[in-house]
């Protein structure tokens, strides 16, 4: 039961969930969605992923690589990040693609036992990923040393909150004539890109990287997507003020780099450490228990060692977040 | 050698630490500082506040006191928070003291088999705590309920990060008369208050209740305490462009309530899940390591597993952060 369950504790509707991987499996059926599982550090709900079609994977740390390796859904495998020490990616027994970017990194890849690389290419986000006139240059010096170049990847990050559909269409249309371009001089059969702001709207990736859609978070939920807000914190009231409420989910509990969650009916205050101070438009009594819904899913997930599967009262399934760490 | 740690790594200057807890405890000799655990969440540091002569902690979450408990830390435990179910609490071989602040969290003291409570007053931050006027008939029921009310406790957290010292101690001295008149209602040796940020501007207070002292960050060093910043996370840079450059620390590795880190020697642009994207004044190599300095201890520490205590290029221990959770 809910009701049994300790506070805080983060909890996934299995309507909505549902709902959000068969909307996008319909959507980018197979090999046309590699999910993200950064989203939701969870290889059970991978499974899931996988059991509608999604055999590749898009991770973003080594655990996340090792610990999908290890729960058998290693097929296919994209480290989308770079590292300088690949070795534990090497020595995996899975299919592990890694991004490189620099000459430093396709050298840590062979140099690590790593076959196969996707050539990243910045396509406007300042983080990652060479610069596109670069990247012919690299694929040639990453096939030097022994690599199989697979094709490109380039995030268009800088987009992907964009609340205007049609400015977030250009920003993604930009970025895409820069991938498009870098991936004639690299070759290849992948053009890996996109996430969920871009899931529809990009016609040039071959493969679409979305993680959020599955949990999704009220950042996304501004953008009007298919996809319903299925993970919240289930929290209780410990305390009530004069004009507001107290409940034991802090900024321990919710990523904060997008702001104050969300609580149905109230207005929220602040978050400090074990708690989320709001102003309810009904009065609201101590031990009652409420949902708080995060702004950014990924960081919030990352707090917990467990994620719990509800349908109304009944909890299904209790899954663990394994994939956390690095 | 810290070159060997894999990044992210949460590393703590031994030098810095020691220079803190020598100097909290110099101020505030044993039991005059209850040193709260929430802020590093490690029984091996614990142990170390433990050996400088403070053998009573505070706590935020059952979990860490479950945790100090089980270290042989149990002597003089206090939950400064509000449950609604105190069972786990009650099962402790440890002596566990709890805050209340209604009558509720007062049925779930007694009936959870918790013998002892404070009473939590609100001194102007709008979280938990009773109303001062409220104390006294709260204390008389938890002893109507055979619980041993020890005293008050309230923490004046609006105070703590106002960097005006004047206007600081003033916030303290208003909070602190409020704690004083409902201490006269209520009885019992214990008026438990303070953080780091008023250690020694708390005459009330017989114990002060302050954990960021001990590691710190950018927020705390703003006020110009006499404490250190003793952690960081250890970041490898991974990728460089045109005017910047990208480290392997991002939000899931660092606290991000109270804004974006520090870099030395460079401005920080933003940070991704996995990434930090900065200016450096100088050129960066890629593979070269930094040292990123969180905003706010408490929530990045709940992110790590372990912290590596330090001295210079030597890993001197590995402590698990074993207090996370709830």
């Amino acid at each position: 039961m809910l009701s049994e369950l300790q506070t805080p504790a983060l909890v996934v509707d299995a309507a909505a969930l549902d709902h959000n991987l068969r909307t996008m499996a319909a959507a980018l059926p197979g090999a046309r969605l590699r999910p993200h599982v950064k989203a939701h550090k969870c290889t059970a709900l991978a499974r899931r992923q996988a059991a509608l079609g999604h055999r590749g994977f898009t991770c973003a740390t080594v655990r996340e690589v090792e610990g999908l390796a290890a729960a058998g859904l290693g097929e296919d495998l994209l480290l989308a990040n770079e590292v300088l020490d690949a070795r534990r990616l090497g020595a995996l027994r899975a299919r592990v693609t890694v991004a490189v970017d620099s000459e430093e990194t396709i050298a840590a890849a062979a140099a690590g036992g790593v076959r196969e690389v996707l050539i990243d290419v910045n396509v406007g986000l300042p983080r990652c990923g060479c610069a596109p006139a670069d990247a012919g240059r690299l694929a040639a010096l990453a096939r030097r040393k022994g690599l199989e170049v697979r094709g490109v990847m380039g995030y268009e990050g800088h987009a992907m909150l964009v609340e205007d559909t049609q400015k977030r269409c250009q920003l993604v249309s930009d970025a895409m004539a820069l991938l498009r371009a870098a991936h004639a001089e690299v070759g290849g059969d992948v053009v890996s890109a996109g996430g969920t702001g871009s899931f529809d709207r990009n016609p040039v990736a071959t493969e679409i990287q979305a993680g959020s859609y599955a949990l999704m978070d009220t950042a996304y939920q501004k953008l009007g997507l298919p996809f319903r807000c299925a993970l919240s914190v289930l929290a209780t009231v410990v305390s009530v003020g004069p004009s507001y409420a107290v409940a034991d989910c802090g900024l321990k509990a919710l990523g904060m780099d997008h702001g104050n969650p969300a609580i149905d009916g109230a207005k929220v205050w602040f978050c400090s450490d074990e708690h989320v101070t709001f102003a309810p438009e009904v009065p609201v009594r101590v031990g009652a228990r409420i949902r708080v819904w995060p702004a950014h899913v990924d960081p919030t997930v990352a707090y917990h060692e467990r994620m719990h599967l509800i349908a109304g009262d009944q909890v299904l399934e209790s899954w663990p977040v394994d994939l956390r760490g690095w």
